[in-house]
């Protein structure tokens, strides 16, 4: 049961000591630790590497969505410093000129890329799920380390993760934005991503046991009819 | 012929002076501003204000091609200060949970939304184009001031032009990316962004000012050509 993973959002701009004394509480407990623009533009990349210091054990991510033309992601990668693991760019605007360079680049800085294969929001219905078939030509293409499906909508995590094994699946949208913890793990995502449900709790530790507890409790349900299923409809 | 306006792309990370003596020297000529997501990383908001006081009468545009959930955006845009006029993100986000709130969040702090409808690099012809027409009720739905559209693929900025008369068209791709000056006015963009050619230049200003005819030379050929046909074929 230790194969799904909690990943935590950090996104909201707050004084760096109040994000440093959240990472050292829950290192550990967390496997990973997703700083979203908001927070970057507000602590900057030098207040990222220090963030990082809290937690070197676990995956670090940027995530920037970054959308925009090879040379534009290349000047942004190139702030980011030591700080990050991994970096999350959108596969909505394709390899060429944009996703393959930026590949190149982050492999020349240690970094690995992560692709939103979908979003976790309603508005993600209206293009995004709806040109799957192009974004799936992007992920052959590019095979990034990561793609990021929403556990909003399981379907989509069970789409990535069997049309890329290969592929480390980080599933945003437990907690605040509706999907119950372990929703994305029992679609096979690798990690689950949680924000305003840990960080804006009054005690952000206890909040994430609960959710590790939770995210358990459904996993264990969802392995064992997979394990009936196995069994009689071999 | 002064319906056609430049707008200069500030992206690459540099000293605030070197971008307040750019700025303030293309003052006028350039009627408009870009900051690009990896200067605003390195300079801030308030960066970004002190640049815009070297040229308020300019429009200034964020460019953070924010695409991200509603949530996020908010924080991010709650940043930004007094330093910009107008805020770019994706349209393939989606409109529901999304678009439609970052539209009255900015409209509450007194900010334009402009909307990408397809990108300046061959990687866009891999989703973004073949999705159009989902990324067209987007635009319907969340009916942006402005649209960006490239002025490598004059088609689509005229498709923009047509569809959305009343959307101001910001029109990347001149100079670098391959796109003479005065193709994307002669499709029909209110606004074509310039980046390197200008800001890359070993003088900036001559750069401008050489674009700037170049760009009259072409708008003043395709505006005859336009005349003929209005004329011959009524």
């Amino acid at each position: 049961m230790s194969m799904s993973k909690i990943m935590l959002a950090l996104d909201e701009p707050r004084p760096l000591e109040e994000y440093q004394g959240l990472v050292a509480e829950t290192c550990g407990l967390a496997k990973g630790y997703k700083v979203g623009l908001p927070l970057l533009l507000s602590i900057g990349p030098r207040g990222a590497e220090k963030l990082r210091r809290e937690c070197g054990k676990a995956v670090w991510v940027a995530d920037l969505k970054l959308a925009d033309i090879e040379y534009t992601m290349k000047l942004t990668v190139s702030l980011l410093g030591s700080a990050f693991d991994a970096v999350i760019a959108h596969a909505f605007i394709g390899a060429d000129n944009a996703l393959q360079e930026l590949t190149a680049v982050l492999e020349d800085r240690g970094m690995l890329l992560a692709l939103v294969y979908s979003m976790s929001h309603p508005g993600a219905a209206e293009v995004y799920d709806k040109c799957l078939d192009y974004v799936d030509r992007v992920v052959e293409k590019v095979r990034p380390w990561g793609l990021v499906a929403p556990a909003t909508r399981p379907l989509i995590v069970e789409r990535a993760k069997r049309k890329y094994p290969w592929a480390v699946v980080l599933s945003p949208g437990i907690g605040a934005q509706g999907a119950e913890p372990g929703t994305g793990a029992c679609a096979g995502a690798e990690y689950e991503i949680v924000g305003r449900a840990v960080t804006a709790a009054p005690n952000p530790l206890e909040a994430l046991r609960e959710i590790i507890k939770k995210r358990n409790r459904r996993l264990s349900i969802c392995w064992r009819y997979a394990e009936f299923r196995r069994t009689w409809w071999p």
